[in-house]
């Protein structure tokens, strides 16, 4: 992983390719999927039908985490990933180590990658460098962990609009 | 309370003159409003500096808190109830009691009374019917709780726009 | 329709009920009116199948209209009036007399009163006071205009958050 | 410009280094740039008191213009490229040709570059190729302009979340 941190890598790296390096996070993965995995099929979504998980570890380890909760003024809801953020920021945790997302639609388990939106980049911004790991889950017919696609922050929300435009 | 939950008040009932019922439900409220004072002071808001606090009780007791969590990018943040809402809703929770929400600009402990932004009524109408009762709390200046106004989603958010427009 | 700015209505006024000042403004509405229908013909609205329109008048009498415009991320979406609004306040209009909304699924012409979110209202608030009329209207399944429902800002959105609990 | 359109350069383009196809399109960008600029003293702003100006292209050459409108409730406002967005598609343009954004503090006509926030570069998501161009502005003390910075949405939005990931 460390390598990735150093470099945004533009080819996004799946586990086939995985640095040795990378295989050492490779449980710490696993342990946000699987919280991701069971925190889509809390997510309220009865507008888009599209159900996503997010799974955050703090600097200390502690995991908070998110879904989607709709609303039917569509831009008043709220994604997986800033539910999960703002639990642990307002919890007190400033720091964290990664993120996990898996998404879905409703009417299968299996699913492609579920990429952040461009609002939760920017909420993910504020608290994150550019090295931070956001790493997707692909899931098969069985809603088992098929295959990682791992980013970083800087990666997806290059030359980012942050508090330093603002003089802070 | 239960006249309250009845027919909403244009004026808002202040505890001077709060009825026998709503006395029932004070022990209830000073609880939320001491989880809402802790939580305004974890809120992170750097650019406008006006920190809020919100506690959400569950059908079965359960409070669960929020914070504002500013963004540079100022409409991609989130405010204290959402964060609060945002949070029961992914623990699987969908029915609540009562939403309790204290703000303060940071260079104060004392405090006017902090009434929910549009978004947040729009957010919270999602799971809640209109005798939800939310509480604004006005603390002294030792952050004291000093008051109680109480008054129900309904009165705040009337002629809503819901579900049954999209037909669901 | 001085009576009804004098104090906001708890009971929408329906045009059966609307006072002999409100019959003055009706040539007014009926002008913003169709321009919200033409609006609403032009929404973004692919996945809510949703189509709103509002026309906003300014003071001048200058008509600026706007409807939603979705987004796959649904909170990314805007809704009709903000649109209508942002327009405004950009073309350097702070001041406005009487904003027509006017929605109705995709399937039918017909349709019953869309009245604005939370979120749209507290946009809103930001440059109108508590007496600024909201109308909002139905339509028949020719989609002609069958009745007007005539609200206040400050009956839709009472005890509000403003600038001023920013200290502004 | 075609050279950049091909594939997004991870080395923001700024003049200096600017190809020769690139040039061919300055005029258009001095065109939309001053446009923005004089959106950026439109802007209403009186919470970040960063003000920024927004001019996007149509496919057909019709300009639209918007700035920033800030809210009480900071998540409630809306940023200057949406309102260019907003207002273009709520009037039927749904295919553009370029984007510059201009942004500065209020307490001077200076400024570095303005890079869009996640939440409007998902915005532009929905109507843009990865080859759309958004080019920023930097201004010199006396609000000139001194240099822009040419991206494509493809490089400030990788990997993006879109309609595809709804079925659509």
């Amino acid at each position: 992983m460390n390598e990735n941190k150093q470099k945004p890598n533009p080819n996004p790296i799946t586990m086939k390719e995985a640095s040795i390096a990378s295989r050492e996070w490779l449980p710490v993965y696993d342990t946000l999927a699987a919280s991701a995995l069971r925190m889509r099929s809390r997510s309220y979504a009865p507008y888009s039908h599209y159900h996503v998980g997010a799974a955050l570890m703090a600097a200390d380890g502690t995991i908070f985490t998110g879904c989607n909760v709709e609303n039917a003024s569509y831009p008043v809801g709220i994604c997986a990933e800033r539910t999960a953020f703002s639990k642990a920021v307002s919890e007190g945790y400033r720091e964290f180590t990664a993120l996990v997302i898996a998404g879905a639609a409703s009417d299968s388990a299996g699913s492609d990658f579920c990429t952040p939106c461009g609002m939760c980049r920017q909420f993910i911004r504020e608290f994150c460098n550019g090295d931070f790991p956001i790493i997707l889950v692909k899931t098969d017919e069985d809603g088992m962990i098929k295959e990682y696609q791992i980013h970083t922050l800087g990666e997806l929300l290059p030359h980012s609009f942050g508090p330093e435009h603002l003089g802070m």
